[in-house]
């Protein structure tokens, strides 16, 4: 296994998130480095997305990833492998990253001149949707075994989400998972948010993210 | 569709949760009532499990439940099929509901009486592990399709739980989850809960469970 670092992140003191997330926003643009903040429930398939999604990219881009967590170091562990710079952040209970949470663990990554930082957020479709981290971009996950019917019920995470990733689509036909119906849920609450089917797993889908994605960082 | 109401639930203004909890508690043992605090993430199967647990008990116990959500209130119409008394409680964004909260519930929902009572919390497995609701037992579902990783991510989730369902067995062959190595990273950290495998799809392992259940509610 390689080198990381764990990092217990300290709870913000700034009464202003918003303003203070539009400011590490405006602070990670002029230092060319792009953000992407990374949400899902809990067994989305966040870190095998990752994976795959830097596999795709690390020839192209310099990529660095925070791993957000109430415990564990599992997830910083599988990314190390990658052979891209990780840190490990464990939140002390806290089910979300604010701006300053966050600006603590670019901090410790100590990641400046890198293209691409992957923020990859605790597990959880509530609390994460209400604080923004100063993320340039934010992504969530769907995975085919939740179903269908959460737009309806988590549609605060949807609103805020700039692409959806719809995971496992291998497992399709063993769920009842429309994926129509689902995509005009989403687009219901989210106009402009873009959608990418993908398998983690199989691979299917993700040229098509990270050509999406890769475009994003470059600002094309 | 069956009638039911949906409730705008307020932030406690307890100080001491753990001591409102305990009372709650003592009430409802007082009342004959046992509640059950059904908690997991989102798309694990919380309402469908819900659904088969009240198919296999109603005709033994008098059942009713509380449906929390941030929003919606499709799993309140779901339950409502069912034809148990159920009650819409909104959290107002919130991801936990705690003692006090479910108080404002059960009020809501006029169950005196009532042998067994079942509150879905809101999918999430951070928050709601944080906040005693003052239910008599706790239980959480784990569903296949999320990883047998997730003891090791949420960990406080599996020690508050008196009892585990594992849920989606019926797709087992499709994921890489190892049933055995599940149990062990639970067990660890919860010597004594309860584990039953199932499938709230084909119905195998309900009758396990809700002869547990059924057990515990008549106090056997």
């Amino acid at each position: 296994m390689r080198e990381f670092r764990v990092l217990e992140i300290k709870e913000s003191i700034f009464e202003d998130n918003n303003k203070d997330a539009q400011e590490l926003r405006e602070q990670l643009k002029s230092e060319n480095t792009f953000l992407l903040n990374l949400m899902s429930s809990p067994g989305a398939g966040k870190t095998t997305t990752l994976v795959k999604t830097i596999e795709s990219l690390k020839e192209r881009l310099s990529i660095a990833v925070m791993e957000a967590d109430i415990d564990s170091d599992v997830d910083a562990r599988t990314i190390s492998e990658t052979g891209v710079k990780v840190i490990q952040l464990h939140t002390g209970g806290m089910c979300h990253l604010d701006a300053d949470m966050t600006r603590q663990g670019l901090k410790g990554l100590d990641a400046k001149g890198t293209d691409l930082v992957i923020l990859e957020n605790v597990g959880n479709l509530v609390c994460p949707a209400e604080f923004d981290t100063g993320a340039t971009k934010n992504a969530m996950i769907l995975s085919v075994p939740e179903g269908d019917d959460k737009p309806l019920k988590y549609p605060l995470m949807f609103k805020v989400s700039d692409v959806l990733l719809i995971n496992k689509i291998d497992v399709m036909e063993y769920f009842d998972f429309d994926l129509d119906l689902c995509i005009e849920r989403v687009k219901k609450l989210n106009p402009n948010i873009k959608i990418f089917p993908i398998s983690a797993k199989t691979g299917e889908g993700i040229k098509e993210w990270t050509d999406w994605l890769y475009n994003e960082v470059k600002g094309e």
